[in-house]
């Protein structure tokens, strides 16, 4: 089979990519062929068959056919301007985020006027579609009214996602991802960056500035479990679906105490003693707006699966990132 | 003031209009000048202000940004295909009920872009935003899950229009308006027609066709009623509505039987005589899939106000429509 994935540069599709080339397959076919887009072209990773990085505008017109015109049997549809930026620059977020999706989807469209095609698309949502006033944990049946820009755009992704796939033109399912912990890399700016610093730079030995207090709540799934949702997003029958394409991963609810205290089971005191508290207000009204914890029923019914302790959190990540080792 | 209608020549459109010219002034506010656009341009009323009645379509480029260049105080956005003709028509449903609405917002923000800008900007939505299964009544927090292309484009308009306001571009109040009856003209070819025609045929001594049992139950409110939305919608104070712009219209929940009750009150058994049962297997299920009841408590709150009973809803349209005679 022949696999698209949009986005691939990012930290999920790397990691996407990784995972599939590993696998070999997906749902017992072979891939033969992967087509890895995003802005700047990704690392075309080592694989036996046919492997193709291209750097690739997905909001620029003509990108999105030129892409589907190669008829990929699935499709990955990661890229997305993150929410600190579809804040700041309205333009580029609606312009990336909502015309590069529906580019994305007119194309697969107009594809299957010519000749039958109906590709599974995989969408990344975000748990931004939700605004408060929240209830004590967000079920599946809980309304969609972002407080950003980003939310309002993959909200406006899901019901054409829905509406794209009742009408036949694509096998879409979505998945709000939870805020991704241990996020690999370099401290970044993004108000939620914290979540994972603070136990990311401690485990190997580096200082963090945790800006709010510890009894900060918020939902999380490791990059591993991430990649699991995208897998299996992948080969799950949407006839379960119906037509509420989009569902809300499963994931962890737990304080950034619960956090701290993990990261001593894992690494001790000292560890512990690396982070900094750096009270910052903006940060702190930013994600007294985020949720906090969900019901995801309907998403651990239909297999999906996540970490059920912070401490699973932190092993995956000292397996995946550390090679096993703390320090 | 400066008012403009988009959707000027249809029948919602056309009793605003009138009821504009008539009360003269908005809030408090004289009305100077009225622009009436429309894909066919609008009858022009008698009025004492200025009155430019447009062929303008809102889909093409250049439209929007020619009727926002006038700085309008007021807008109200009603143009739209119709939920069967989107249904139809993929490509011209998008392209007038999502970018009609889009471009309308963006030259809204373009044009507050040179000089501070921020109409209040009423847009109709639609109870086709909800999709089944329903519960017993829908409640201001019920999901928006639309099962047809024209709902999709709704609730996408209903996302931006939140998105817009949030961001200061535009002071946006959106209504979901029940199902008008009774609607004035023909008969028409819309699969909600018939709750009209029954009413409205009889009352003109003419036959009508009821294509579902009298046991469906459906979502009401009379034209008269929908104006007094929108021109409520024009002056309320929107700090109440918070970034949840839109709220659904407070509306009558009766039966097809209920209708032929009151039918029969006002007019007479020889009137309810004229009613033909002709079960239609497609009309039923379409209608099916309909909202059957709402709790618009928040709408309530706010101040809409619709009828309480179906004996009210016909009584409006004797007045309005009949001369106050029926036969």
């Amino acid at each position: 089979m022949h696999i698209l994935i949009i986005g691939a540069a990012g930290m999920v599709g790397r990691k996407l990519t990784q995972a599939l080339v590993k696998a070999g397959e997906v749902g017992g076919k072979p891939i033969e062929r992967l087509t890895l887009a995003d802005i700047v072209a990704a690392e075309a990773p080592a694989f036996g068959g046919a492997v193709e990085a291209l750097a690739a505008d997905l909001s620029a017109p003509g990108t999105a056919a030129a892409l589907i015109g190669k008829r990929p049997d699935l499709i990955f549809h990661l890229a997305a301007i993150v929410s600190g930026e579809a804040e700041a620059d309205f333009e580029k977020g609606y312009r990336i985020n909502l015309d590069g999706t529906r580019y994305l989807l007119e194309a697969i469209r107009l594809e299957g006027s010519k000749a039958p095609y109906q590709p599974r698309l995989v969408f990344t949502s975000s748990i931004a579609v939700f605004g408060a006033p929240f209830p004590e944990a967000i079920g599946d049946e809980f309304l969609s009214t972002p407080l950003t820009s980003y939310g309002t755009q993959k909200a406006i992704g899901e019901l054409l996602l829905n509406d794209y796939s009742r009408r036949g033109f694509v096998d879409g399912v979505g998945i709000r991802l939870p805020t991704i912990v241990v996020r690999p890399g370099k401290p970044n700016l993004a108000a939620s960056g914290f979540f994972s610093n603070i136990l990311r730079e401690p485990l190997s030995g580096k200082e963090a500035v945790l800006p709010v207090s510890r009894d900060v709540r918020h939902w999380f799934a490791s990059p591993r479990a991430a990649i699991g949702f995208l897998l299996h997003a992948a080969t799950i029958d949407t006839d379960r679906l119906g037509w509420r394409r989009t569902v809300s991963a499963p994931g962890l609810s737990a304080t950034v105490g619960e956090e701290i205290e993990a990261l001593r089971r894992a690494a001790g005191d000292k560890a512990v003693a690396l982070i900094r508290e750096e009270p910052n207000e903006t940060i702190a009204r930013i994600v007294a707006g985020w949720p906090r914890n969900f019901d995801a029923k309907r998403a651990l019914s239909l297999g999906f699966r996540a970490e059920s302790s912070m401490d699973e959190i932190i092993r995956a990540h000292i397996e995946d990132e550390l090679g096993g080792r703390v320090g």
